[in-house]
């Protein structure tokens, strides 16, 4: 890296770490488009990184989620805590995510340098909303905030995936969903830490609950705790501070016997493994591995006239030769 | 590999071929397990593959896309045409998808060579699942069907990623979900080939085409044909028939001027890309990055101790050197 960028980097991480919006916000931008620089930037917010809570919020399309989230950064701001909030929609690349352009406009109204709100809707190739909600969580962090809350569009395996992140995980429910909804939540039951059944005005509230309940018997009690079902009515703020405590008690569970650090560690492992394997897909195009070739094998697998099961093997065999041949030459 | 393992492997593929149920079975568990002798199987499959038409369903949990698909199964049977329905559902990974066990039964029941039905739900790591299903798809076409079905449980990223695969994707709607339906729908209103708005006696299925309609001259007309709506009641069968008659125009449709060809080399760009990706990680644990090194050092970052940002790229520079040093030594 040239001495100029260099010195622009550690401007950039040095206003990030005071709490300047506009440097995070630059900084989101090189890590989502992981840009030259990004790795350096990430690597020096590193150590300023950890003592945050993490806040991961998924469920049903519909559920309130938005609101919810909306009334427990109030909140928060209200208590003197300052929050990142990061709305990811993976299901809008398309669209651009017209749903979160509102929660922009929110944080203008309340020009408030406590919070900081990033929808992300933008997907790079191969799992890359994951592993990019990742990074901008952790660079909020070393902004200075106390809470990173990740809130998910939907409740499929993406969103599983992107809120692997959170320290405490809160899954949206709402009466009167049709009978798939059985499915969904199944698929979430083993990432709860806790359950808000929101509209919780609304019948069928109670059924949700012995729903939770019978499903939780089912899978077997695999913790000491019981995981809290908190019932709110995000519009109009009811049940908003027993959901308060419940998420308050869940970090003082968390910060007992290791709690953390395991569940920290259970989440590295995975991450860890998928940024190895980035690093290799980069290695592997710095050494003539080129979307140009691949779009050409592509055109010959479509035809019929390359077997793509034999050509994945040989185009890595042929990427670590051409490293080792310029080794060979450089020796 | 062993000379009889080779020959137990050609024995699985000419059976597989003849379209002997049980081998292609063991040969799809072969490539789910990513077990010794997939890719000599898939590789001897690949030259069989091409010619059968893959569609895709996906849609809104609840939509009714799996009675759909009986009914298509089962008017192309009808037809003599052979049929092999893949039914994933990725958000079941824990409970094991039970909503597919009354697929299983329907192909008990039925006792049709013709008919090849198979649940997937497990999901390895790494987006494992639509690479499985890419390649369980190509197992059923090498046994000889001339309709490979996927159809997924929801309409997340997931499954867009999932029925990438198709030359025809169907996205199934319904009259009356919520709000949110609509940032769903513009998620895969690129993907979509044919609408289907099932449950269409019920109310408002109408209002539902007018927003396809809506949302399609927003997005701009950037085909040449005018994506085709069906409504559908799947229960009673109601437009069955024009769905089918959808289906064989699309399939016309990309027939002409190498449209189906365009199609599949997008596709296989992609695919190649992750092929490559999961060769280069199994190169890698070939060469000492176990997983076992991998949960020590996620140990370390999550105690804060060790910065993922440096230690992913030099894990991937070890790995190259490894193999440099292992040649060195052979030479």
């Amino acid at each position: 890296m040239l001495p100029s960028a260099q010195t622009a980097l550690s401007d950039l991480i040095e206003r990030l770490r005071s709490g300047d919006t506009r440097a995070l916000a630059r900084a989101i931008s090189l890590a989502e488009n992981d840009a030259p620089g990004a790795i350096d930037v990430l690597s020096a917010c590193f150590p300023h990184t950890g003592h945050a809570l993490r806040i991961g919020i998924t469920g049903s399309p519909g559920a309130g989620k938005s609101t919810l989230v909306d009334r427990l950064a109030r909140a928060w701001r209200g208590a003197g805590v300052s929050v990142g909030v990061i709305a990811v929609d993976p299901s809008s690349a398309f669209t651009g995510g017209a749903i979160l352009g509102d929660r922009i406009r929110m944080q203008e109204r309340i020009g408030d340098d406590g919070l900081y709100v990033r929808s992300m809707a933008t997907r790079g190739a191969l799992g890359g909303l994951a592993r990019t909600t990742a990074d901008v969580a952790q660079l909020i962090e070393a902004s200075g905030k106390d809470i990173v809350l990740v809130e998910t569009v939907g409740v499929g395996q993406d969103e599983i995936d992107i809120v692997r992140l959170a320290d405490v995980t809160v899954v949206v429910l709402v009466p009167g969903m049709g009978d798939d909804v059985q499915t969904i939540k199944a698929g979430v039951m083993e990432i709860a830490d806790i359950f808000v059944i929101n509209k919780a005005d609304r019948e069928g509230a109670d059924r949700v609950e012995r729903e939770i309940r019978a499903m939780q018997s089912l899978a077997g009690d695999r913790t000491t705790r019981i995981t809290p079902i908190v019932k709110t009515v995000a519009t109009t703020g009811i049940g908003l501070d027993e959901l308060l405590n419940a998420i308050e008690e869940m970090k003082q569970w968390l910060a007992q016997e290791g709690r953390i650090e395991v569940r920290r560690t259970a989440y590295w492992r995975e991450r860890i493994e998928q940024m190895v394997q980035h690093a290799l897909l980069k290695e592997a195009r710095a050494h003539g591995l080129s979307r140009e070739e691949l779009a050409k094998h592509a055109e010959r697998i479509a035809a019929g006239d390359e077997d793509p099961y034999r050509l994945a093997p040989r185009l890595v065999a042929r990427v670590f030769n051409e490293r080792e041949d310029a080794r060979g030459v450089r020796s």
